[in-house]
């Protein structure tokens, strides 16, 4: 492939408060290898909530805008890097078709860092295993520890054998840092400036609150299987009226709970709820495109749609709605 | 600036192992913003002690080698890029000098994700305070939380107006893992290949016993105030002979309990640790350049040596240090 020509790589964390311990003991330990053992005082000041963004700048870009990824829960800006089968991810695409690009840990996450609990963060971590992700990324029916007995979905696209290189960039999440976490995301977008956001899953409700919180600097948002929206009002819905939205949906819906289109899993369905916002969009006018992959005969997309074996195919479709939309 | 060429960016996780976790409640939380709660089972599977790291390849290096930068403790590869005054790193100022670079975060830090404690990592985290940061960074004789009432040292190079920018970059660290964290530094480098490390502080002594663990594949080594050596046999000394050491240390040693020079401090003094280890590594007849910068002339380094505003004049001697060593 052509080789890229690059103006600057640099990063930046941004948000956040000093936050102050008081009260904790003391205590002695060797934190240093082969070092000398010390005393360990957890009380002080500490930088907390904020979250940190590397970006790649182009000598010449041919976008208007950078693109912004936002990660979903449970991972960190790596997931948009090297695809677990070795191919370039997203990150490489988008640069190779013209747009810088940023990619970003969100507050907890990756290089953000995390905080005490419960004395900053409220609540304990949650770390999500193996069984959940393979059904939560509709990998196949049933998981097991042998891959040779786990129930893989007829002509799915992720590499399930490659499995571990997607648990391998999974990291804890909390519940509790939602508002901690918009806060961080609507200052990132303040500094980055104006901007398209491609984000997935947990990501999703962050970034369409930002676009309402900052919508003179979110130019279009591109949602891949988002898990949720924001809790707006018509007249916020009014604010981003005309910011373009795509929202892209994979294979395997109705296989599960956490997914399903179908109206009985109002309860447990991420999809359904934001389709319900959706439909507030565009009750106020809002140019929403509602891109459900096998509709369109694309086949086997997995919740990891930028990690799939086709993420080139669909990333060149996400280019392209950009174009359409006059952002490139 | 001039452009740079760039053939790829990527980024892969490597070592580590399967775990596994039985016996937890499970509970119910509201995981994703503005969506239905689900039941949380703590157990399953886990991959755990895994590593980062990023890579940036030119279209056409210099050197016959990348370098592999390694965080020092309570940081991650971010220290590496944009300074906290906003200048570019030694991770650009490598890649302009021809270097293809690797930025990696270690196990349990960043990227590289963390595990459930104590169930699979043994002990709790550790977070280290501002208080403690400005002593064992050396910016000052005395931390105030006013940044009016602090006592900076004299000629300081550390911007330390802007001391929460290095604040932001800080994340937890474990005193239990540094076998974990070896084994993956070993896997590392025998993935990326023939290479030159240039490690700052906690990482000094996982980068040396990975020389001793890959003496074939590590071309040289340059340490940045490291807190730490292997506790090595001549044998393993003798492994290394060929390897080229670079020790790099900054001003205001006697200033502290941690980095003096003086023989009293030895219960506290990394740098005596290091030095004792330095004295067996000449008796082996490794090339080993010791280079106190204040003894040369070059005045009001921290232990941020790479962070701090000479950082680029530092990074040059470097560069000069591995031409003359043949590795450019």
């Amino acid at each position: 492939m052509d080789d890229i020509r690059i103006k600057e790589v640099g990063s930046f964390h941004i948000g956040g408060r000093k936050a102050t311990l008081a009260g904790l003991p003391k205590y002695q330990a060797q934190i240093a290898q082969n070092a000398p053992p010390r005393e360990v005082d957890p009380n002080g000041e500490f930088w907390v909530e904020q979250m940190y963004a590397q970006y790649i700048k182009l000598a010449e870009p041919k976008s208007k805008y950078p693109i912004l990824f936002w990660h979903g829960g449970g991972l960190t800006g790596a997931c948009w890097e090297t695809t677990p089968d070795g191919r370039e991810g997203w990150q490489m695409y988008f640069l190779r078709q013209g747009y810088d690009v940023y990619v970003s840990d969100a507050v907890e996450r990756g290089r953000a860092s995390w905080a005490r609990y419960p004395e900053i963060f409220a609540t304990e971590p949650v770390f999500r295993p193996y069984e959940q992700a393979w059904e939560l990324f509709r990998l196949g029916k049933k998981y097991h520890s042998d891959p040779d007995k786990r129930e893989v979905f007829a002509g799915v696209r992720f590499p399930t054998n490659l499995f571990d290189k997607l648990m391998m960039q999974a990291v804890p999440r909390w519940s509790s840092n939602n508002a901690a976490t918009q806060r961080a995301y609507d200052e990132y977008v303040e500094k980055a400036g104006p901007c398209i956001i491609i984000v997935h899953s947990q990501g999703g409700a962050f970034a369409a609150q930002a676009a309402i919180n900052n919508p003179d600097k979110v130019k279009a948002l591109v949602f891949i299987e988002p898990t949720g929206a924001p809790a707006a009002k018509k007249e916020d819905l009014r604010k981003i009226a005309h910011i373009p939205h795509l929202y892209l949906w994979g294979d395997y819906l109705d296989q599960s709970p956490y997914w399903s289109t179908r109206p009985e899993a109002a309860a447990t369905s991420y999809y359904l709820g934001v389709d319900k916002y959706r439909r507030a969009l565009e009750v106020e006018g809002v140019d929403v495109t509602w891109f459900v992959l096998p509709e369109t005969g694309i086949y086997g997309n997995t919740h990891a749609i930028y990690q799939d074996s086709n993420s080139n195919e669909i990333a060149s479709a996400v280019d392209s709605w950009l174009t359409e939309k006059g952002l490139k």
